[in-house]
């Protein structure tokens, strides 16, 4: 992960990208950020980490992406990239060394429709998470969280492989990574308590070395999300 | 658009996918079914549509798709593929006749990102529409639109083409064209009072022949809606 500090408004903005570069504006904690570092880092593609303020942000940051969102990728020809799947495939495609989505069209659906069914199941680590904050009995979430935990597990079994796309790490996997990562700080380990293919692909998925080499300890998150959940994110917590 | 009236629970499931076909599971009035429709169209696919009844959907359809949605493609080797856009990035890929997709890596990314856009425009025409239905002050969502519009227009202006992905129709027009052929219906054609581009764009897609060859006339949309508002639609109005 980057150690560089977050430019936040007011900032110069950095000179162009280098040639031979790619460039991704990041947040060093964001999931979402973090899928796209997962690629750059499995497929070996040499990049440029920018921190980003991303409770103020550096109006060059939102001239480039209106949204203002991380991932956020830049080429030394100036394209602009966003949205973290978005960024993945881009990355897949112009980076042929180690594939990561497969070359069949139903393959590729497979993994869509995968991610789609996974885009359902985030919402609850965030829900959950801020209820508890609150004060709020989130048993029923939790519930409903094991659920769809459940069912990914069968998936697994179902197909009998160790990852989602086979037994070689591939997209799905990496896209659905950094929220497993997270799943002590947001309190959730229990969850995994009664799916043990589930629980096998998170030890798998730990022994992987882009997944080590993008990996926060588990203090250094608990730092961060504890100002985060107190409205005041201190994005280079631990620098 | 298809003339077979719907399957719904009860139904015999229809046999197997006949070789050198393809086959849709539709409703001949829902936006997202008809992307997969156009895209179909446009390449000239030789596919089959069997209409499902959303109110009380088939068991096989279930079986098929747990999330029961449309569209849903089947294939002759019994694969299937649901979520519009993974569908019509199937059918591109899979089909090369007419391709609607860049082959850039970053051309696709930017037709991903403008449906990305697009797909915080969706919500608005079903809330306008429901909320005008409940007596509701719907004035600040057709505000909210309406400049969601402006903001398209100011797309088309700045890249100076008659598409949004230049001077052919490509695969993002596709994607945005169902909600603007419905425009009439969801009583919401004076939003393009002051986005002449767009406007323009809306009069270059309906001389298209996949447009021409998917459309309902507003009568057929206007009793089929009446139907839909009312809580029980009826999906074989008209045949």
């Amino acid at each position: 992960m980057s150690t560089e500090k977050c430019f936040a408004k007011g900032s110069a903005a950095p000179g162009p990208v280098p040639e031979g570069y790619i460039r991704i504006y990041s947040m060093r904690f964001c999931p979402f950020a973090h899928r796209a570092i997962l690629v750059l880092n499995a497929k070996g593609i040499k990049h440029e980490i920018i921190n980003i303020n991303l409770k103020d942000k550096p109006e060059w940051f939102l001239e480039k992406n209106p949204l203002g969102l991380v991932p956020t990728l830049e080429t030394p020809a100036g394209e602009v990239i966003y949205e973290s799947p978005i960024t993945c495939d881009y990355l897949d495609e112009v980076y042929p060394e180690k594939k990561l989505l497969p070359s069949s069209p139903f393959g590729k659906a497979q993994q869509k429709m995968m991610l789609e069914h996974f885009s359902k199941v985030v919402p609850y680590f965030y829900k959950i998470s801020t209820g508890r904050q609150k004060g709020e009995d989130v048993s029923g979430l939790e519930g409903e969280l094991t659920e769809k935990f459940a069912k990914l597990n069968e998936d697994l079994v179902n197909k009998k492989t160790k990852y989602f796309g086979g037994d070689a790490i591939t997209m799905i996997d990496y896209m659905m990574w950094p929220f497993f990562e997270r799943l002590e700080i947001f309190g959730l380990t229990h969850c995994l308590d009664n799916t043990p293919e589930l629980k096998m692909w998170t030890d798998c998925m730990s022994q992987d070395l882009a997944v080590k080499a993008t990996r926060h300890s588990v203090d250094m998150y608990k730092g961060f999300y504890k100002t985060y959940i107190e409205g005041k994110p201190n994005y280079d917590y631990g620098l």
